[in-house]
């Protein structure tokens, strides 16, 4: 300390048992902070080893001395000690910062720029205000491909990166139809027939489930690189979620902004994909963009110009990408919400007469997909359905389950859905004519999902079926009675009813 | 608590002696957090009577009981008890989300809209990220005149507003020229006219000082509304802070957002200026937009814009608004940096032969301008210089001042700058071409301004003046030698020397 102004303190370590939600804190003292001109406004940058990291600061007068500086557990990252004595850096906003105005100003972003901004999200010396100035404005601007390509080298080269040999491939869904859950059933084929397939996923954001949170029924699905490579190793494929390994961590953090603004700019969201292609050595790939009236996206001509990006930045990125449009008029497969969907992935695996065709089908197309543009096979889908047919694909499925120490025997019918439930009957006769992804969706939403893992809805009937007046549309499951009567309330609206029948 | 889902918990306060740099956070036990589902990402709304505010969630596993709930000392506004009961809510996304997406993806926003968000930004119910979202939304897209409107009065009526008979009369400058200390000569001139001007300034956010920073060398520039409406009753006119008024608090939240991004967008700025006349109860209002190559607003056409939307936005809030275009193409006054500025001040007002001519002109001319659009006068101009020629501007400062709790008998050279110095000599004779007064900005901000007051520079010379070589040109002070010692390095450079000399 050098009197009433310094950049630079020698502090000693004291533990905080204290959370804020995935952002780092330190405590000074208030005297400390009044002579040396430091403010809760300022920011605190603490650096061992290898390890960085940038923390706002709280002050007090009575929780830390004059000589200390307290931590909450998010600092447990950087390993310090209690007790010990660290370098902190009073510091003010970040070089990357320039960058961001850049963007809000409609500039483009040079590469060391980006590199810039990613650099310091990924190393936490960007606030949460910051990042959503950089997404709020990437949002509206854009970016045009090159931009877009060093946003996804940025994210992918500031992370760990799985080293893998042979031949490595991998999907992605960008989402925006319910129950679409193929990545079980495409790793198992997949992995079946040689290839490799390191499938990372995330949770949901805003759907009723992503892969990690229904794969959580079947098996663990965080682990460190190295686990993740003996079992790749071992078994050619795996279904984990993408945030506990450290691959393109900014983007973690850029979603979780995104979250909570409830927005997805399309070149962050093509830079994701491709990042997490990338970051598990992929050399091909194939991506899924749903379309429907309610789904993300809504019509071909939007689907065939997202197409044509994510062709251009994989071969800026050097991945062999091939692109899928798909019809998202309806739901996929029959259960919405993660027990649900979990529950079709087995009846399809293991080719169970309740499996829904449709869930069936389109992870065929997928699989055949890969299998042909690795020139694996002519006729990719015959080789994918071979594969699922034969049963050596739900072997392989378990022998993956076992890899990532989950139980291979689960069954269908060990997988509980919420213990309280609806039946959702038809008040006229007719055919189906329309099932709206979105409102089932809102429903799965309202009755829990994601974060009510066993709440969801199973659909009995779907676009093209005859129904009878009084007999069952969907199920309706939830965990807390609240929130189940609640959807009940909602759905005595006539235009909350996700079924059009004539 | 009812199991392992909950909206509203009941739980003992426990006062937590930290700060968190104005965000409200609150300390939840670990195993209730579990139990209930809380996440370190949800936000807890308390309510104490008419007060209300959301907090972020930490989450600890010692710290607090199960019972209890944490507050950190920024929750003292809404004066809880230590050990006292209270109803907490676990609160998602707040409706004004809706709102803020829209005008990211580039819609106009009602009326309710804007209430929405300015009722959420100034009851907390907004995290930083969101308000960030909407204020980058705002600075790419825009607002029209009526939406700026509607944010102008949604500021003002969820904040306080300072009633006042007789004629009500504001002035504001938009800023972007450094030295620009007009208004402790307008508000004496005017009030001793006999209008009331009840001046709110603000701290400086990208300058070198604001008028509130300057004004603290003479007297309190914090008071409620009560004991300011004394003031003004007594003296016809005042010049405090704004920020301890709670006169629209959106306002300040959405400038501290918008100064951790370096941003002012213009329609927020437009508002921004509006609120504060129109939450003193002014009717009239004089607009100071200063042009120049390095000030904010760089030429006459934009000017000229800007000034057509603040008469038009006058006119929807019922204000008459007069716009004076004003010359920026160098720093106002000698000096620069709140103390050399408070020095400026007084040697105009006690009609000094150091004072400032170009500081003195401008004030009268602004001063003149409020008097001629009330019908005050006809020669406005003449009025305001017989008023401070006679001395009857500065008694009626120091009138002022008392009545602020401050030194009516302070003298310009009581106001003791930086303790270190360093003369900037010319190396070459001539005529001085141009001073420019971005560099200045970025010199004083060098020496430490806005937060070391003492920092600053005088200039001896300006634009027009003759000069010899070896002859000084400006006194650079400062209150940390680190910080001299740097900007002298940074004065080596060609480059940064901001006089030209021909």
């Amino acid at each position: 300390m050098n009197g009433n102004n310094c950049d630079k303190l020698v502090l000693k370590v004291k533990k905080i048992d204290l959370e804020a939600g995935g952002t780092y804190v330190v405590v000074l003292n208030k005297k400390l902070a009044e002579k040396s001109g430091i403010k809760s406004t300022d920011r605190a940058l603490i650096k061992k080893g290898r390890k960085a990291h940038v923390g706002a600061i709280n002050i007090t007068s009575s929780g830390v001395l004059e000589d200390e500086i307290g931590v909450f557990n998010e600092w447990q990252e950087v390993e310090l000690r209690n007790g010990e004595k660290i370098e902190v850096n009073i510091v003010g906003k970040p070089s990357a910062l320039e960058a961001v105005r850049k963007k809000i100003f409609g500039e483009k972003l040079t590469k060391t720029e980006i590199y810039d901004i990613i650099h310091d999200i990924t190393f936490n010396e960007m606030t949460q205000v910051e990042i959503a100035g950089f997404v709020v404005a990437v949002h509206i601007r854009g970016m045009d491909l090159v931009e877009t390509a060093n946003l996804t080298k940025a994210m992918v080269e500031y992370g760990q990166v799985l080293k893998l040999s042979g031949t490595v491939v991998n999907k992605h869904c960008i989402g925006g139809v319910a129950g679409n859950r193929t990545t079980p059933i495409v790793v198992s084929i997949i992995a079946e027939s040689g290839l490799k397939i390191p499938k990372t996923s995330s949770r949901s954001i805003t759907s009723p489930a992503g892969t990690a949170d229904t794969v959580e029924f079947f098996a663990d699905v965080s682990f460190n690189v190295k686990d993740l490579k003996k079992i790749i190793d071992k078994t050619n494929g795996c279904m984990v979620w993408g945030g506990s390994l450290d691959l393109a961590p900014a983007d973690d953090k850029i979603i979780k902004v995104e979250k909570q603004l409830s927005i997805d700019p399309e070149n962050q969201m093509l830079a994701s994909v491709m990042a997490k292609i990338s970051a598990v050595s992929a050399k091909y790939a194939v991506i899924d963009i749903p379309v429907g009236k309610e789904a993300k996206i809504n019509d071909l001509k939007d689907a065939n110009r997202l197409k044509e990006k994510f062709i251009g930045l994989g071969q800026l990125l050097g991945i062999k990408t091939s692109v899928l449009i798909t019809d998202a008029k309806q739901p996929i497969g029959n259960g919405v919400g993660p027990a649900l969907e979990t529950r079709d992935v087995l009846y399809v695996l293991m080719n169970d007469k309740r499996r829904p065709l449709d869930l069936e089908e389109k992870a065929l197309r997928l699989a055949g997909e890969l299998l042909e543009i690795t020139g694996k096979a002519k006729d990719g889908y015959g080789l994918a359905k071979k594969i699922l047919d034969s049963g050596r694909a739900y072997k392989k499925f378990k022998e993956i389950i076992k890899a990532q120490r989950g139980n291979p025997e689960i069954m269908p019918d060990d997988i509980k859905t919420g213990n309280i439930s609806f039946e959702f009957k038809s008040n006229k006769s007719g055919k189906i004519t329309k099932l709206n992804n979105k409102i089932i969706v809102d429903l799965c939403k309202r009755l829990g999902n994601p974060i009510d893992k066993r709440a969801g809805i199973y659909l009995h009937k779907k676009i093209g079926d005859e129904v009878k007046s009084g007999e069952l549309l969907m199920t309706l499951y939830a965990e807390i009675e609240r929130k189940l009567e609640r959807t009940k309330e909602i759905l005595k609206d006539k235009k909350n009813n996700p079924y059009s029948i004539i």
